[in-house]
């Protein structure tokens, strides 16, 4: 993998407040990190004199002219048929063909998703690449994996997943042995459906070279049990959404809370300072970010409504992926586990 | 049904604080409820002296010894197997019998729903009973199954959880119509495995008389989009679990803020009673009390960890199932969907 010095694909029609919150992001991302390079995807009449006004950011880019914009609610397969000029696709094939070293998009999930898969390609020995999000929790950061790429998952998806994840939070977080948990609905082993039940077995067995810890339910999510939580895609994705909402329900009430009376509202000035720090790291900006693992090559989707700072950081995300080679890293962790043994859990039986 | 001319049999040996959070319930409830009369199962030398301690509870109280005991670990197969003299046991075989209009139990989980399987049977035409619980949202709570009783579900499954789940929405909630969704992680029809899916078309094409609403995902959960929340046990038991992790993640970093200055500390004071009001409604206390719905008898599930008001919660939620008489309002719904015409699925293709 050639690295940093290659520029990074961004995806400048993706997302609700493109093209301003990518371009804005870049700059951001440029002032931290002088070395980076990028190009700019999209309508170039559009794009060119924004990024003209910012002379760094100029220096830095170029921009290539793509007629075609995904919209946020077409069809994947859709998308993947007529989009072949897309400013999504483009930026994707920058990456397939070694021009670029990672793409990021705030555009449609479903579409990135399908056309990362068809542009990118799983990497070698990889049966199914998996979304996988960072969520924050009572200590550090923990690894999600998969938040909604694949509806149904065989055990040996989700032993790869494991993996994977074993990869990512080596890469990102830079763990050097992290703690892998299976979600389910309870500890013993009999819980659970047959999936769960046989991807337990199979990394319960040592053949995998990862730290299983074991099962774990959906409130060690967010406790920090483990450093990776590994489900299916179904799964995954109605867990990650229901946490945001009980959030929102909490911080609804709270605000509420905090307006409905003289001596509440001064509570809160007080109190503001130290709330604000304890929350800060619950920023949804600061999360933001969530990577297509088990592609051959970095693709990164931000949230479709990031603005600048948050798109930032989903650049952040994929330049971290590119300097800590997380593909080289998956590619060795599937070597460690016996490169064509797999299915994994026919050796274990 | 007889009604509340019967007695509540209350497990008096389930639960971390049994058997004097049971008793203490039983008093609250009944201080409320002077009309109510109960059954006690359990130990007769450790329960007898403690319900004599207190006169209006022992007069509207009858002690039936029981030898066993369920042990919170047991695996619900062995439970049913050994434990027919079990507490748990023997207060579901008197609603079984008629000699009680319902059961409540904080004991072990699987064993309680194994047990009143057993015991309580299915009613005419249900396949599968689903854990039913109730959940705080931004309005009103919302009803959400199964919580865990089904690993796998079928379309069929899943149809009647809607329809199971709208009676107990109209007995708990006083909903003439109330709005049912369909989990899912996204709201188009192509979303989702097939089972969802599937369910979506017979629920959508009117065939089932229940004010079908459409998917909704995670965050629609809490945010209250619909009254009822239906879903696989998997999915089910997971999205709650991460909802209360996701609001104990927040309330303790919440809680480390307000004692991390003085002036926080004081921000704290002033604010204290708008946000004891704010968050009251999220009380779990208020929500102990989850029904095995579709047995042919009430079995409500307390929190395992109830304190004397909580399992009051799970009483109450009993008493108001036999109250609202919810098992014919399901068997209503059940002959309005066509008696004898499942599978539903095969109705609508």
């Amino acid at each position: 993998m050639a690295g940093l010095q290659l520029p990074i694909a961004l995806d400048a029609m993706g997302g609700d407040k493109a093209p301003e919150s990518v371009i804005q992001g870049a700059r951001l991302m440029l002032k931290q990190y002088p070395q980076l390079r990028f190009q700019f995807y999209g309508r170039e009449p559009v794009i060119a004199p924004l990024i003209a006004r910012h002379r760094a950011l100029a220096a830095a880019s170029d921009i290539i002219h793509a007629d075609d914009v995904v919209a946020m609610d077409e069809k994947p397969s859709v998308a993947l048929r007529t989009g072949r000029k897309s400013s999504m696709r483009l930026a994707l094939d920058a990456v397939a063909d070694g021009r670029a070293c990672a793409c990021v998009s705030a555009g449609n999930t479903g579409a990135l998703m399908a056309t990362a898969k068809f542009a990118l390609k799983t990497l070698p020995g990889i049966y199914r690449p998996a979304i996988t999000a960072t969520v924050p929790s009572k200590s550090q950061p923990v690894v999600l994996l998969d938040m909604g790429a694949n509806i149904d998952c065989t055990s040996d998806n989700l032993v790869q997943f494991a993996m994977m994840g074993d990869a990512y939070a080596r890469a990102m977080l830079g763990l050097t042995n992290p703690k892998i948990g299976l979600l389910n609905v309870g500890s013993e082993d009999m819980k659970g459906h047959d999936e769960v039940k046989d991807a337990h077995k199979v990394l319960r067995s040592g053949s995998i070279p990862v730290n299983y810890y074991g099962f774990v339910e959906g409130n060690d999510i967010l406790e920090g049990t483990t450093d990776v939580v590994v489900t299916d895609g179904f799964t995954g994705n109605i867990a990650l959404k229901t946490a945001e909402g009980a959030s929102r329900l909490i911080y609804g009430a709270l605000k509420e809370a905090y307006s409905s009376s003289t001596m509440a509202k001064l509570g809160y000035l007080l109190a503001r300072p130290a709330i604000r720090i304890a929350l800060r790291r619950f920023d949804p900006r600061k999360l933001n970010g969530a990577i297509l693992l088990g592609l051959n090559g970095i693709a990164v989707k931000s949230h479709g409504g990031a603005d600048a700072k948050s798109f930032a950081n989903a650049i952040r995300v994929a330049m971290q992926l590119v300097e800590q080679d997380v593909n080289a890293k998956i590619t060795e962790e599937l070597k460690r586990a016996g490169a064509g043994q797999t299915p994994y859990l026919a050796q274990v039986l």
